[in-house]
């Protein structure tokens, strides 16, 4: 079973996590057969944490962890911090398969997407 | 003439808005006949400012400025400081059209884009 685990860095203003769990739940709606398990992980302020959400996935039966870091540049936390706990995660978990996605503002598409939806306002 | 400015918070760190330069010249390269200018706008840290940024598409001659705020979770800066200031903008510039358009997390077609780009990583 293949898992997608939304990255969030996590905000102490709850209308900003309440947006990352609403995305989640799109993704989740959309995912059709290409993931099994779709679920959202925050770096601070919000459970679960990385580590939590990557345990989840492979309780659940994931065979594959798919990461997605939902930010827009990329900075200490996708050089550092992320690949240094699926480094633990995957080192405890040696047949599974966790891979980092890129993150959104490195997204290939995005800059066609959001011209046509600017253009459209 | 149709201007897009898409408006980053601005970082300390440099690589973050060289990432932010690079989406608007690739914006900019893909609009063709959408917009006949695009350039980029910062909240802190980096210049232009907003203010800055909406003049400069004015005097080149918009008639319509579209403001793309490239966040991905509402805000105060959404919320309050954005609208402020463009209110300001139309104030001084009557017969131009300014217009905001939803943010980046709020962009339709961003759960299809990321699965998409999710499944084939």
């Amino acid at each position: 079973m293949k898992a997608l685990l939304l990255i969030a860095h996590g905000s102490r203003q709850h209308a900003a996590n309440e947006e990352v769990q609403r995305l989640t739940a799109r993704l989740r709606a959309r995912a059709n057969d290409r993931f099994g398990h779709v679920s959202c992980a925050f770096l601070q302020f919000v459970e679960p944490t990385l580590t939590e959400g990557i345990e989840a996935c492979v309780g659940l039966g994931a065979t594959h962890v798919t990461l997605l870091p939902y930010f827009l540049a990329a900075g200490q936390y996708l050089a550092v911090e992320i690949p240094r706990t699926v480094a633990a995660r995957q080192k405890a978990h040696p047949d599974v398969t966790i891979r980092i996605a890129p993150h959104v503002g490195a997204t290939p598409g995005l800059a066609d997407l959001l011209l046509e939806m600017a253009a459209a306002v």
